[in-house]
């Protein structure tokens, strides 16, 4: 950014100002529902080549911001490149989802230092330097990981889906699980720095399970390691906001607000208007995805209702979901008309 | 109950008065963690078979009483027998779930008339009528139908799992979608109507799939077809007490205890403890239903925590979701001596 120029909407928001429109981005905006991305992804064999592939991962990058004026990039990668940088291995079935050798079942879990593990992900920060050469200043860059419990529900079981086998291993080897949150929220912390040090404006923490805990273990797994997590990425010197966004965290919405330091909280599609929330944090979302397989006067009265739900706080406008493959690119244009013209 | 008998724990709660310890009864307490209910189950060729014969429904409910001593017992039946009245067939697909012709597709939606249809549904009040002869006075007979939307859900899909479709096709046909809704509140509270009239002394309303609504959605599918149910279950002269169960309903909670006139209302495994709810309102829950598996220190913690939650309100003991069928009767033994002992 040169002198005088105004600090681009999205970090305004991050910084408590009120902007209005509000600033809006897509999670997955960069993705399969675009036909130029499933072009794209043709040029790798596997979708982990093409996470660590800094050329195709930045032309994934600015594919959405070709066609769409978004008020921010977010970095193409995935959450799984964390667990598979510290030695368990993943791999995705067409169709289905990502796969690992799952934790449960062995007797002892071994992970590489993740220091030096994090060297592996080279490519994901170089992809990073890469897309903010690409992007004016106006559009910042979002960095992200997955959040400890997230991310280990899927090391433990080795796929998504049911989380029960998880929640179980939980309760049955809780040395051996914190300590696996432990290793997460220092590579996370790491992996997030590293980010930021190329380049990326803010992150985002994706806590996409987070739901159905008992609160005991809502506090055990996700508001512990997540705060650890933030604690090493500050005292890693990265000053940069922090997203967090904790799906499906219902009624634990309001203590992960008060236990956290954010910026802003990501609200999944059931939270409702007004949520009971601190009055300067900053709130993202929360349009429901499906709307951007319909459209119609549904996306526009979902708009509508977004929009008022939070015009009283700091906005920043995005689903609150990832965007599905089944959406319309031409929905999406109309969702962006929609909020700019909201003002 | 004869002259100077005490009305029930779970009734007296479900006025409004504190009863230390609290009443315990689990959902699906019949049910296939029972190898007992296993061996019965042999005995009817389908699963809609089995709810059908009232023998076979009276013996799984009398099953889990005659080694626990539970505090109610609750119908053995589905919640898709509505669906199958109104001539939508049901049938089970071995360890996937129930099938149904799906509505999305069908250009026109009809539906046998609610009245008439719930004539099919004699075998059922046999059932209750059965039990209550066979229960003493201290057990109370919960009776149960499916709230309409999770029904509705079903319908549309013709199969659980993920809400998409069904909540895409309440976007897309939103007088079809009121239709059958309101189709279902209409027959849901007959049906109820009808248990109540062959015995039940109280009833549950499950609203499995209230997660993931944005707020005007889980306003028009769950809070106002509800509402119409027990608007007409009043009108039916049904003055039973209800609970209602949304599972999932996250931070809309707080709206539906306050929408809705309940007796109780039941809390999924994540509702954290001491909600925003009025302060008479009995609850009923909310122990993570994994914590039957694991049994051990885990299951005391648990245990404690829920009593120690919900210790300042009228509380009925239960799980935040149903057992399933890898839980031990031994855990559960373990579980109501625990509850018992807690006062």
């Amino acid at each position: 950014m040169t002198d005088g120029e105004q600090l681009p909407a999205l970090l305004r928001v991050l910084k408590g100002e009120r902007v209005d429109p509000p600033p809006i981005w897509i999670m997955r905006q960069a993705g399969r529902y675009l036909p130029e991305y499933r072009e794209l992804r043709k040029r790798a064999k596997t979708f982990m080549d093409f996470c660590y592939s800094p050329a195709l991962a930045t032309e994934a990058v600015l594919q959405p911001l070709r066609r769409f004026p978004l008020d921010a990039a977010i970095l193409f990668s995935d959450i799984l490149v964390v667990p598979d940088a510290l030695g368990r291995k993943v791999w995705f079935v067409e169709g289905e989802g990502p796969r690992l050798e799952p934790l449960i079942g062995e007797e002892v879990w071994r992970f590489d230092e993740p220091e030096r593990a994090l060297q592996r992900l080279q490519p994901v920060y170089e992809a990073v330097e890469r897309i903010k050469r690409e992007l004016d200043s106006a559009t910042p860059l979002i960095g992200f990981c997955g959040a400890p419990w997230t991310v280990a529900t899927y090391m433990l079981q080795g796929e998504g889906g049911d989380k029960d086998r998880a929640r179980r291993c939980a309760y049955e080897r809780p040395a051996d699980v914190d300590r696996l949150l432990d290793t997460l929220a220092e590579a996370s912390a790491r992996h997030l720095a590293e980010q930021v040090r190329a380049g990326a404006d803010c992150v985002q923490i994706f806590e996409s399970w987070a739901e159905g805990l008992p609160f005991p273990l809502f506090e055990r797994l996700i508001l512990r390691p997540t705060e650890k997590l933030m604690t090493r990425l500050r005292e890693l010197g990265v000053t940069a906001p922090i997203i967090g966004f904790p799906r499906g965290a219902g009624s634990a919405l309001g203590e992960y607000a008060k236990r956290l330091r954010l910026e802003a909280i990501g609200l999944d599609t059931s939270v409702a208007p007004h949520p009971d929330l601190p009055a300067q944090l900053a709130v993202q979302g929360n349009l429901d995805p499906q709307l951007l397989v319909c459209g119609g006067a549904a996306l526009e009265h979902g708009v509508r209702h977004v929009i008022d739900s939070f015009r009283n706080r700091p906005h920043i406008f995005n689903l609150g979901h990832g965007i599905t493959p089944d959406a319309t690119p031409e929905n999406l244009s109309r969702l962006v008309s929609l909020v700019k013209g909201a003002a």
